[in-house]
């Protein structure tokens, strides 16, 4: 008799965007001439750069020509991709990282969320809060968690590492040291992002505690700042205990298109075993490669063109987030975050809940954005804005914020 | 203390076509002057039909406008795509599927090894002997398994189902009734299929002990003869006890461009739970969607123009297919498949090892296929060619195993 994977149900239900939805769907239905700005979801906009799209029409000629046909990619990614990646994302940065150390996949989510599968169920994880819901999900289905406390709004067994105002949003070392760290900068959904030298703390406590740091750096091309680190492995030893996610969704628009790479340093061995290898094995099993017409769309933001016009996508965001943040804060609120990333993480006024400030702020200037306690307790009258939006739009959503 | 998912440590390794790759690489430097024809490997060599390259292209104008640029998809596909899946897949073939009981992906290899997530680890499972080898090795890594015996060549704790001539390559239904059954028909490696009254045994089969079949029809655009059935929901009762998986890469030639997809009916109910709800969890966690440009490409081999380039590719495939089957026969083998499926499982002459077999075929006629025994130990003494070869290299292949 087949049984289910019961931990599945110990999932309490993504409700947060459909949740959204229906708000903003019923007081649509309520105001109908309301017109509504939407800054909640972390969605591009802007349309892909003309060398990303001359590169896909050269890949779709290719793949119409008999002797240029392209079949299976090969598992791990295809070597133009893999190193020119470690060329301008790792080398040019000092970072000692070899192209067969990176894995090509369809996105940095998929990743994250398959990459506790080489682990044991045993590990115990621990996450920021507020954090991105998937590595807490992918967990909970492979049962490394025990259920979920709707008082705490916590899983039991999971380590959460709380980032507030108070720390910077950027989490203490916790005491009881979790095998599995998900960090996660610049950060989403608070923009935060961490210096080298904390950063370099985090990495000696892996070592020392023999734990795996897990790094989404999915939004380092929004870093602004010097001195911010844009991979893990500008840390000293980082190669022996930490694994990293990149997205090309934020940096180049390629959200529709799917395209990601995670490193996996061959000197990270635990227990033995190579989690390179444990990787590649995983790669070849349960994965397919990426689209040879998507990795060459890729390749194509490495080229002179490409690195100019996917800097210029980032500079019209991050003009936007600049417009959010110092409008927000004209308009008299806290807030954090837009300079080193595309996120605006606000306090909401006079302790209001966050959901009772997504009313708010949907009823007086109908601009709708994202709850911060969607993302966790210590999100709790926090509230995110994002710079994806057109940039009228943007400063016609401030100016109502203002107004309101 | 980080520790691994030992189960990865079961996993005797995948050497089967780096095997081949190194004796063929061996081959050639000792005989330099030889030209060796490849018909190993599942993979097209057709390019893709014109009506998706135009698809493609219309695809990539649009997102390169800032109109028509589209990010993030659907996690479980575009609804353009699922309705024309629907109708032409299923609604005209009589199969009673709705469009969103279609989960589209970047293949059925990802969606065959991902499923078994959503069951419990408890579970048994059954598969063919000789096997596509991820049904098996997905459920080592999630620790479904026993240790591998390399005596037998099996895993512990696995129900094999033995395909041979005896029972014309389709398997008995076990005594022991296994959770979950792996079956694939158009069979990859042995181009056997299963008719109606067979196929519906295995569905009240199931039923009776409530077992969930995992249904892999990625073939079946190759079936030629009437009275097999393209889909496992044309039998009786199918949508509460199975699950199935589709591809386009042997379809239409998206081998290099991934796309597939997978029905769960929403019949489908296990311990109380949907496992169609289950499914579009699993997705929405750790998928992000099929790239809309891909999608848009499956889209068009739906239109006319499209159904009949597809059609086309697949009788040059299965012209090759005859050209094999009849060729080897003359030759003096005993073969099978190659009617219904691009794949030619041939008996080795005089007991000869697959492997064996293999050294003998690429010395005398410098030909390469995979030997059977890559498949399991039923596959002993078998070998596989393969029919998505160039026409020209297919039919000399052909004269020189004549000739040797």
């Amino acid at each position: 008799m087949t049984k289910i994977n019961n931990n599945y149900s110990k999932l309490p239900g993504s409700y947060l965007f459909s949740t959204i939805a229906k708000k903003v769907r019923e007081f649509e239905s309520a105001n109908p001439d309301a017109e509504i700005i939407r800054l909640g979801i972390g969605d591009v906009t802007k349309p892909l750069a003309p060398a990303v799209i001359e590169a896909l029409n050269k890949a779709v000629e290719e793949m119409a020509g008999e002797e240029t046909f392209k079949g299976y990619a090969p598992d791990l990614g295809y070597d133009f991709l893999r190193e020119k990646i470690a060329m301008y994302d790792y080398s040019n940065r000092h970072c000692d990282i070899s192209a067969d150390e990176i894995f090509v996949s369809d996105g940095a989510k998929c990743d994250c969320a398959n990459i506790q599968e080489i682990f044991s169920t045993d590990n115990t994880i621990g996450v920021c809060d507020p954090v991105y819901p998937v590595y807490v999900d992918s967990n909970v289905m492979a049962g490394r968690t025990g259920v979920y406390n709707h008082d705490t709004m916590r899983f039991d067994n999971v380590i959460y590492m709380p980032c507030n105002a108070d720390n910077g949003f950027v989490p203490q070392l916790p005491k009881e040291a979790p095998d599995l760290i998900y960090l996660c900068f610049p950060n989403n959904p608070t923009g935060a992002v961490i210096n080298k030298d904390e950063l370099q703390k985090w990495v000696d406590y892996a070592k020392k505690n023999k734990s795996v740091i897990l790094y989404d750096a999915a939004y380092e091309a929004y870093i602004s700042e010097v001195d911010i680190p844009h991979s893990i492995y500008e840390c000293e030893g980082a190669k022996k205990c930490a694994i990293e996610f990149r997205s090309f969704s934020k940096t180049a628009g390629f959200t529709g298109l799917r395209l990601g790479y995670t490193v996996v340093p061959k000197e990270l061995i635990i227990e033995g075993a190579s989690l390179h290898d444990m990787w590649a094995r995983r790669h070849g099993t349960k994965y397919n490669g990426a689209p040879y017409i998507v990795q060459r769309a890729g390749e194509a933001i490495y080229t002179e063109a490409g690195r100019s016009q996917i800097k210029e996508q980032i500079n019209y965001y991050m003009l936007n987030a600049k417009i959010i943040l110092e409008g927000v804060k004209e308009a008299g609120y806290e807030a954090y975050g837009g300079v080193n990333a595309p996120y605006i993480w606000l306090k909401t006024p006079e302790n209001m809940s966050s959901w009772e400030f997504f009313d708010y702020l949907l009823e007086t200037a109908n601009v709708v954005g994202t709850p911060g306690v969607g993302f966790g307790p210590e999100g709790e009258n926090y509230y995110r804005l994002t710079a994806f939006g057109n940039r009228n739009k943007t400063i016609e959503a401030i100016r109502r914020i203002k107004e309101a």
